[in-house]
């Protein structure tokens, strides 16, 4: 008898240099009725490829103008279904992420500002227009030819893990959204995105009957939200090591996952604000039977690993529900993350970084926004912590005023900047 | 010569046991007119008594009446304001936070959830009701005899601290927040607190002319939420060895402090969510001049201290936009964080404590809420995780799924709950 | 009924500013007959004053006279023995380590190297003459005049904690350690301190009769070394919120305690190397009934405290068993240590320090040392860990070429070094 | 032009599963005329394939047959030497270690206890018979089928590299070694390995005279100690993210790397401690022209990687230079480090382990030994402590108390213990 282990599987293999709608195993609606492109056992390891969110849309360059043209009904091109074993409603997925990593010979990422009129950002009316910035994926750490003097550890992980929804769960996805949309018309960026059969996809699967197949195109949720299946979470922290308890809606679960990140930071505000990249996940099933009324769960429940970065100090900025024009809102910490945004970015800009550095570095490096007061009306009170050890040079503010008062503080990254980042 | 230090001067001395109105060196409204009641110089260091947050309406009981009956125009009184020699408004008041301690004699706070009809809490629909624990503090550690079967080292922290506005800022505060109740007339609980004379308290000085303390009553800002100047900022890492960059607004700055937490989680979700007490602060002051421009901020940049607890495992839940009515926000991270909140509750109600436990345990407990995306219309993605090192048994899910099939789950707090927390 | 605490009781006060030999409820040897000072229930939380270490003989100015007259006879001064009611051999008497701080009008310390005539260190070879450097304990961190460019988090801590042997005990360790010196006669620095009636003090007891306080004095062990009780056991870690379990060998357990440090580097290389204080313990007794059996434990477990400094970068040496003179040893680690050392030294001389600054701030700083290996023949493999993060600029290997390309490394610190530290 | 790039090229491949004698790239002495066997330019990156230690002797099976016999004249096998161009004497080879991986379908790795006849163990006199223990390597945990109840996240990392010696200095090494062999001639284990002939291995290269093979067979250092070039430093937290400054002592550097570790405790204390596996490293190589001037080094300096596994909580053991007969060493820290082992053995034992898994799991796990002092004469104190996170259960002093009074403790891990681990 051996105790040797065969290699792990690769269940789906994807190319991430080829048009993603020539490729199989990978859908970018939420749907039940999508068929399964895997089937696993509980208590397997196997290997699944992702592309980057896009589908290969978005090149390692040095011009923002494929953000510009990017086509956001084509996101995300998740990989899956993956079929699990005796998974019933009711039951509790367990997923160990066992790995994420890029693509050996597809070592890079990239972060973007999405035009606000395409996609935008949170802070959409500072930055409307698109920019780009590439990252080298360089063993644990990443560093940018567009971002001087940074360099820091990825916590790499899914943005997106979930289990398809049921029908009923689906069509009141639809409702709810389709509600907020109809009381929202023609805002732009929009509120939110409802089904939209334009660019839908389910993997080139041709064993489905066009009626299905049309259903599927017309009433599949878009992947852009989180929900309460999970989905387009994008939880930093999830690297490998993680265990996520995900709820069972349909027969065999279903799981999809996709979104890659080398790195995010907690808010991920520039939209595509992680370093995305193509990659490939080493995960494990098992399963509760009956899990969520076993862990009154609703939603999903995360053990992120004990395996990552340890960057401890940090200069941190405060914002409350006051929105930049001095307008008072309520109890909103969305504004108030907004603000402590804004702080950040000052503050990052007051060092020789453009603002649209700033902002993308804040997207992507292991940045931590806390909600740290949410009861004192009228503000929340939301806190946004740069770690200090990425950079390259002391950022605290006993330095910056002593490199200010020599006036070197502005010159420490030079003439470069403008440049590296162009826009369309 | 002799290098020995003299002892550090408590500057304003308080007795947490005598009614907060026959104390002087205390106020309860912000505005520039107030005297400062001590003066120090940069670099050096003193101490100043706090009272809690409420003047000492709240007792070491096992009632939850005064939670019921607490007047809020009172608080929260303030310890100050210190006069720093030789601040201007633009210049940046340092403060190095040395040590925050309870009284050794007081060594004891609590935590309520308060009444609907009495200052509310962020989840005040599904706790309606008053209700309150009481902490011993005891040496690092809290515990309490009414949350059972936890214990967790403090983060102990000032939740107020900030320097006096100037009159032109205060106008801009009181013309906002006016405006915002303007749009929320009725709302229940209020959406602002305006200014209000009831119970305004500017520390029994009686050199100052009727017509001063007057305006001062009516116009001075109410210390509930978080503004420019720092104020209720509730961030829960700001323990000793920190050091935070204060805007100064008027000559002098007039720096204030209070609302001493022993503990405190992300979010203070119960409004009297930290561990409040009455206690001891140690500051030093320094100045930069003409800081505000140097740094490039507006409102305060911190240092959390790298003094922290090493609290590294947690259990996270997540939150979405969608409300528990199923209706959809948009990109609303209030409502994600109140959704991450709900099913922490539920989850440590599951496992045998009441709901109002978990409420309050998840308050001031070193819990933590991620912002973890604000970019994927419609849905914001909050995240909130408890440690689990702080319980005298594993919390896991793997753990909690063995123990509900043994039976065993419910069984551990025992029968002493629901008595243990007394409802007027 | 009141739930509100009382103060916590000073059990033994003492003076730090009075000599020594004055004050009553210390003692400087482990003797079962010593008399308790103050006795305690399990459960109880209680304070005891502490000199520190030498009894007062060192101070805060700029020469290291003291160091070199000190008498060594003397040390260590330990407060106690307080009997803990109920303890009876086999018993395990658990200790919370609530508090430990300085007094708060002396709040300073001290590191010293100690001349290789008069206590020596464990590089007395290459720094045989004393020095001292004195460090300001403002708040948690720790800054010294005589090494400029660093400020730490102190761990405070007991050095010396543990209760009083039994007579078989004590007649174990004399046995083994007069074999030991009987081997090494005439060694410099001496090998070990047999017990010596000079300078022997027990706290200015008259009860006991003559008979009993001559022959505490001629038997009692010195409080030197650390022993399978505990003692002087020098662990950097056991700072407040750290719980230990100690072996009781008499009834009452007699406990004592003293060595207050404000940090200490893993090693303590120079013999008085961590920053010495007089200060305030704040202790909890509980008792374990023949714990001793349950836990398996013939010396002290310890659980460090949860509350410590995040310093998590590191420059790190290595040292093996070849000593500085090339000479090969057996798996020693005690020479690799040694080497480890060296290596750092001359690492912090290279960034300006002088030889005797670098080896003071290792023996205070929250270096780490480890033994890496200590399996293969013939050497044993130590490493020596420096925190980054203490130092105002970066001495990453990285920046200290970049700094001797430019001419700029050795004159971070200016002139000052020399003269800063005096030697008799 | 295009930025993406080139898959990271393997410079030299190797199979695990065939004889290590029939593999190419590999040798088994430190000699400074083997040939290299590959090259790289500094900034280049690359992989290496390496065997483990053994070279394949030892398997994925039930018995300890393999480790009473396996040859410990071939160990260490290391991959090498890689030339890296431009490096001259005096230079510092700067050795980035970007990834240390198993290989994939190898996914499995060992410790073992060596008999006391062949290579033996630091605790040699307690546990002379052979013992294994085989692990799984499950993503970043590490779980045994012979070690029940324990899983923990590893930190990958190569026990040995270091760049060959000179002549001069390999000659220093025979000399110093060779004249500690004399002095305990007849030692069992033995204290030292001088050069052998016998199983001297340079990798199956035709191109060399045989004189140079004779000699190199005749002089070449054995791999098993760590030196001053690095070598076998078995360093724990040399993990994937880690920059070392490795000396460089003839031109090329010669670089050579091996012993792959998945999970190392300090002290690695059975000899065959670590989770021993054959594996991948991903490198990088840079160059300090004269660095080790510059940088006052003549040993490596390591950079430890930030990204480690956050195990926070432990249970610490003392031990001191009085060994297990009772006899008082000379502040011996070896002594002291086996002593605090000892005390950390019965512990487990205590657990329900058998002694030599505890012996096995403290030589692998995370495990933490501390020199905390060396300065306390007779006596080092050397402290180890044991994470609590890993078990599956809780493993506090408190904890085990309970469970031994309900007559629970030692019936955690079952009858399966004493047959798992199969001896000779």
């Amino acid at each position: 008898m051996s105790y040797d282990k065969r290699s792990i599987p690769i269940l789906i293999s994807l190319d991430p240099s080829s048009p993603a709608i020539q490729q199989r195993g990978i859908h970018n609606r939420w749907h039940p009725d999508i068929p399964s492109a895997a089937t696993v056992h509980p208590g397997q390891t196997f290997k699944l490829h992702c592309l980057d969110w896009t589908g290969g849309q978005i090149h390692n360059n040095d011009t923002a103008d494929d953000i510009v043209t990017a086509d956001l009904n084509q996101c995300h091109y998740l990989t899956g279904p993956v079929e699990c074993k005796g998974a019933q409603p009711g039951d509790v997925l367990v997923v160990d992420v066992m790995d994420v990593t890029p693509f050996p010979e597809h070592a890079w990422g990239y972060c973007g500002i999405f035009d606000i009129n395409n996609g935008g950002s949170l802070l959409c009316d500072d930055f409307p227009v698109a920019a780009k910035a590439v990252w080298d994926l360089d063993g644990v750490y990443a560093t940018s030819r567009h971002i001087p003097g940074v360099r820091f550890a990825g916590i790499s992980h899914p943005g997106i893990m979930g289990c398809a929804p049921s029908k009923e769960l689906l069509d009141e996805w639809n409702r709810r959204e389709t509600q907020l949309i109809a009381e929202h018309s023609g805002a732009v960026p929009a509120v939110a995105y409802p089904p939209n059969p334009k660019s839908a996809y389910i993997g080139a699967i041709s064993a489905l009957s066009n009626d299905i197949m049309e259903a599927i195109a017309r009433e599949g949720a878009r992947t852009i939200p989180p929900r309460e299946h999970g989905g387009n979470c994008d939880i930093k922290n999830l690297s490998k090591g993680s265990r996520i308890y995900f709820p069972v809606y349909i027969e065999g679960a279903k799981f999809s996952i996709g979104d890659l990140h080398f790195s995010q930071g907690d808010g991920e505000l520039t939209f595509c604000g992680a370093i995305e990249m193509a990659g490939i996940v080493t995960l494990r099933f098992n399963l509760i039977k009956d899990g969520m009324k076993k862990l009154s769960m609703n939603s999903p429940i995360y053990l992120p690993s004990v395996v990552d970065p340890k960057y401890t100090t940090q200069v941190t900025f405060q914002g409350i529900s006051v929105d930049k024009d001095g307008k008072q809102h309520s109890m909103d910490a969305t504004v108030a993350y907004k603000q402590a945004a804004r702080a950040a970015i000052e503050y990052l800009h007051s060092l020789g970084y453009t603002k649209e550095q700033a902002y993308l570095l804040m997207s992507c490096a292991p940045v931590e926004a806390h909600v740290a007061s949410i009861v004192d009306h009228p503000n929340a009170s939301v806190t946004i912590g740069i770690p200090t050890e990425i950079f390259d040079r002391d950022i605290r503010p006993d330095a910056v005023v002593a490199a200010y008062e020599t006036g070197t503080l502005k010159k420490a990254y030079g003439a470069s900047h403008a440049t590296t980042i162009k826009r369309a």
